[in-house]
């Protein structure tokens, strides 16, 4: 079965339910390259800990985690900032105070280098549109412009594409696909706010706990029941 | 007359001979945000010092050094790799050893993140396309495409542009802007080998030589004539 994969991807991980879930669809076809990048968000500790795992469930061919210790040194952001509180954002369409400039760019552009020099094909990530009134780089036409940047910026012959396969789906679509697919929820984390147990109350957890209500399933973190 | 200088530029500062050209262009129009990147390159000692040097010269209104570790950690290119030797390129056109994967996409996302959090309006990076047979994130189409990605990828307000002043000019034509303009290039590091003296037989040692000889401009720091 495996020797019929041919082509390496390259999976940003960052242990949210989004990236596991993509792991799941490119574990499908392809072998595993797994990176996480560590940009000094406040609950990387945990959200390390969650691509260990998930690169162990998968038994990835590959794993990399990766300093970019400038994004939290530029600052800006509350996902980062520790001054900055995080906060519920009121007005839904407006930039929230998590949002870090440019972030997926500069993720993306380590996974392509990784990609050129491992020979892997594919980078896939786990950005999802519904998600992105506020954040500009979570949009598909922010991947179209990254795959002609990738297109002219690499190799002729690396032949890297960028694919992200949830930027269409709602949140509990991506659930419902998971369970699909059987990614391991368990081994995930999304809150924005705390490490140990989730606070329920940030826009990420919001957001996950209304995901799994609709798609009818229960989330094994328990934050879906901690919300009613 | 400082203050007729509204605008902020970030300026990407190697502590080379292009971008402290470049530096001298944007100081023309320009309040001045400096930015190093330290990418494991081998001779960063010596380049970090001459970037302090080149901000200070220009009294820079910001300067921000960032830590890049991954595209040493991820290898591949003799600028980074220590087990790869510095060797000059045989045959023109052909992607050199020094190739680093992908890394002005790497550091320009760098510059993008900043100038969103700093409101610049400008990036200057010292790119020359006559060096980029081999280097394809050194030619107008990949800032072209990168610009695209800019305008997509940040805030619709942060009106980002990242210009190339000395894309399309010859090294001998970048001395003479740089005299002209009273840049400093004693100040500033070239050799890709060492950090002393300039080896005088890396690709970049050459191209620095050819280009003060073609442009009848003594090197201050001696390369031109120890290659005689």
């Amino acid at each position: 079965m495996s020797e019929q994969k041919k082509e390496l991807a390259v999976v940003l991980v960052s242990g949210g339910m989004d990236s596991c879930v993509v792991t799941a669809v490119a574990a499908e076809t392809y072998r595993l390259a797994c990176l996480h990048v560590n940009y000094g968000q406040r609950t990387e500790r945990r959200e390390l800990a969650c691509f260990h795992e998930i690169v162990k469930h998968y038994d990835a061919e590959k794993a990399l985690v990766v300093d970019l210790p400038h994004l939290a040194q530029i600052g800006g952001s509350s996902l980062t900032d520790r001054r900055i509180p995080i906060t519920p954002s009121d007005s839904p369409g407006e930039i929230p105070p998590t949002y870090v400039p440019f972030r997926n760019a500069n993720l993306l552009c380590v996974a392509v280098s990784w990609a050129e020099i491992i020979g892997a094909t594919k980078i896939f990530i786990g950005a999802v549109e519904q998600d992105a009134p506020g954040y500009p780089d979570c949009r598909t036409v922010f991947y179209r412009a990254f795959n002609e940047l990738v297109r002219v910026g690499t190799r002729p012959e690396a032949d890297i594409e960028v694919v992200a396969p949830l930027i269409g789906m709602t949140k509990d679509e991506i659930v419902r696909r998971g369970v699909a697919l059987r990614a391991p929820f368990h081994l995930t984390w999304s809150c924005y706010a705390q490490q140990d147990v989730p606070c329920g109350a940030c826009d990420s957890c919001l957001l996950r706990s209304r995901a799994f209500e609709k798609a009818g399933v229960t989330d094994p973190l328990g934050t879906g029941r901690s919300r009613r």
